[in-house]
């Protein structure tokens, strides 16, 4: 592709419109070459940019004059990034159709222009919409629909009446809509409450590898339209999470909590269950979340790696804070005494 | 199924011995329908009971006053309601048989009561009992025993040698099984200790989507009647639980632990290998455990979250904690000697 | 196998030359048999080594003077204890071959000495090389390489286009090349940025259950050789891990972080993005890595757990700890001026 038309077609500036280089590929600032396109994002990298060998990089316009090469000049070089790689590195969709080893119930309703893989399971009463791709090894159980051009990529468990939105992308190990975690107790015994709710995950949802998300007690579990979700999360029964909110690996979220909006929630946070968290609510990483955060804003916990034996020590301390914060304030009313004791002296 | 039964059926006092209205379903308090039946479990939703148009309510006489709608009166609401739904909305269990794409080993002993899924491996020597249920894509290796009535929902696969109890409920995606995590230095090299024990699971088990749990190194490691296990949690090798604990999603059980009977193991908890949990303990969400707990009660460990500013302040402060510990000891010493003499100037 | 043979093999020194035991089996310390060897590994064990019925026992030459039986005299008692296993309860390695149920394409090239399992799928241009075996249910995606005696348990996923060393042991439900958590910010939505990296595990590596590797963004991800991770572990996307580095489990290391050779990581062990963690680095369980730590030792972080009353009592003191910190100061001062003044009126 020449870079002109790479240009128009990631929504770029050219910053020489003369610069008619064949362009086939993408690659990373470093090991750039003359016919791949590259891009940088941070001042800090400008050193980098100056070495690079790539035929072309994205960029915005401030970084553009230290570019040995020709600049496609934009306000969000990631994103343009992404429709570069798209470009030049595009997905084959596996081609419609049915592949013989799949095991398909009679009554499931597959559009003719989606594609079912090897060893999958599509139970009774499924509905799969158009353009969808069933990798090898899922298993759709009934009642389940699938939205138009959503793709689950291999080994993906969509449990009974899940319903799942458009240009969604269930990765390896994702289970959507398993029965949640709920229980009466008679005496000492745990008796399992049925879960007879659903999982509606909206459309351009993203679940990753091994994440789970259970399906409602009586309502539903409902993630919004374009929420990201990483590997290894846990969203419980009746969660609720807002349109564009993205969650990074190994986070849990416990029954009934309601996430708004474009909130962010980094790596192995554990948030309780039945709280209210608001829209634009950001958790930094192990976040330990155990009442509502309604207005926005950033909230963090945890204590951070340390040397083990300064830890220890700082622990030991940990343990006594409150009575240390009661001897604070007891030295502070003998000090106090004191302090009146020698100005009545010195009167 | 009329009111009166349904009381019959579920244990429960109806409050008006004539209302015989004909309830087809269930549902949550706020969107009930008249023929549903639904529950309240708590004072604090009194006023949605008033405002609810389900056709009879499950309550504790207490709340009784409020409903609009005929009670049935019980001491354990979700219990009861738990009774309802499985009444009202039965599952209907797989019919008995072996679907014809299994891989079934001739070896294995199968119940003609079982029923076996689409795309499930049983590998030889298998034994399973009369009502076993093996969904689509389980794997069952070889030598493993599933006990009667046992639910394998789909996507689960059982490693040799496992041993599962009766009415147990395996989750998509669970590993029970798999050879655990136990090697020997060999210099700066890991060699693998082969992993020879089993895992046992009681008879009420269940073991949550994605958890796994890992089989002995030379004994076993045991799972407790009645124990239950949400998804993404590890259960180390030799661990042993005891009866009637639950414990919440990812939470993680390292080598050896033993865990007493009615524990409660809330979401992300962690613990060290080779501890003596007693019985009735129980940890709140993120505790960090690191020492044996005998005795029943609560523990807690983890910051909460706060705004990200005061975090950062506080961590800071956190690291020189035992420094400050050692000044306040410090002061305390001189406003000792502070009062000391001035007693003495007093005197 | 003979007792003199049995030493031979596991390259211990017999202590008594003429024992010509049969030995047929291992077993613990506690339950052993006349015909089993055991093992013995730390001071703390002499009292139950003393009772033992083992046939022979593995152990240092420091506690050989307590054992009851014959001596199989090491440096390393695990390790020879490992091999005595290997030894006595060999595994039986699946006989090479293509399970009939299997689907396989035409153009993967698969070493006639490998063995595929039943319904597992090897896609196009995938090339297994001799001695692998792929257990039931596993998918193998297009372009990846498998190395010399790998082998995949069971229900392994590994998508396209990853590269597996030799000696590899892939646990259930592990998931090997996913494509990682990379998105550009487009307003308000995310985009996702395509992943065209890959996986390269080294020689002996082992990926537990329900673990996590994900593919690089541009470059590759890469798993050094020895390196050991335990199960329901994330890796983020070029993240690089040096050799003999052993992970516990439930752990999550964000992308592009790289952790040097020789590391053990604990249980739950956090750690942020584009970190730089150097040789011989030990991090304990729950520890929260939010910085590098390029230098060798141990750290930590992390409240271990403590009864709920206090925990709660001293964590609201956390949350004033910087004011805590600045009274303390205060204190100090107001202190020293008392002293100050008192000194005066001494003199």
């Amino acid at each position: 592709m020449l870079l002109p038309e790479l240009a128009t077609r990631i929504g770029a500036e050219l910053s020489d419109p003369d610069a008619s280089i064949d362009i086939t590929d993408v690659c990373a600032l470093s090991d750039a070459s003359p016919c791949a396109v590259t891009y940088v994002t941070a001042e800090r990298y400008r050193g980098v940019l100056r070495l690079t060998n790539a035929g072309a990089v994205i960029l915005t316009p401030d970084l553009a004059p230290d570019a040995p090469c020709p600049c496609l000049l934009v306000d969000n070089p990631t994103l343009a990034f992404a429709r570069a790689i798209e470009l030049l590195r595009p997905r084959t969709p596996t081609p419609a159709g049915r592949h013989p080893s799949a095991v398909i119930a009679s009554s499931a309703q597959i559009h003719p222009s989606a594609s079912i893989g090897a060893l999958s399971v599509i139970e009774d009463g499924v509905q799969i919409d158009a353009g969808v791709e069933i990798g090898p090894q899922c298993v759709v159980q009934r009642d389940s629909v699938i939205g138009a051009n959503t793709r689950l990529v291999a080994t993906v468990t969509v449990c009974e009446r899940t319903i799942i939105g458009k240009r969604v992308l269930l990765h390896p190990g994702a289970v959507i809509g398993r029965e949640g975690f709920g229980f009466a107790r008679d005496g000492a015994r745990w008796v399992r409450v049925p879960q007879i709710g659903r999982v509606r995950l909206g459309d351009d949802v993203e679940v990753g590898t091994n994440s789970a998300v259970d399906r409602g007690a009586l309502g539903d579990t409902v993630v919004g339209n374009g929420v990201k979700i990483d590997n290894l999360i846990q969203i419980g029964h009746n969660v609720e999470i807002g349109a564009n909110t993205a969650m990074a690996a190994c986070s849990g979220i416990s029954g009934s909590t309601r996430i708004g909006e474009g909130c962010t929630i980094a790596g192995a946070v554990g948030m309780a269950g039945h709280l209210e968290i608001g829209d634009d609510v950001h958790f930094t990483g192990m976040a330990m979340v155990t009442r509502s955060f309604e207005e926005p804003g950033v909230y963090s916990s945890g204590i951070p790696a340390m040397p083990s034996a300064d830890w220890r020590r700082n622990v030991a301390r940990f343990r006594h804070l409150d009575e240390m914060a009661k001897r604070l304030r007891q030295l502070e009313d003998r000090v106090a005494k004191l302090q009146q004791a020698q100005r009545e002296q010195a009167d």
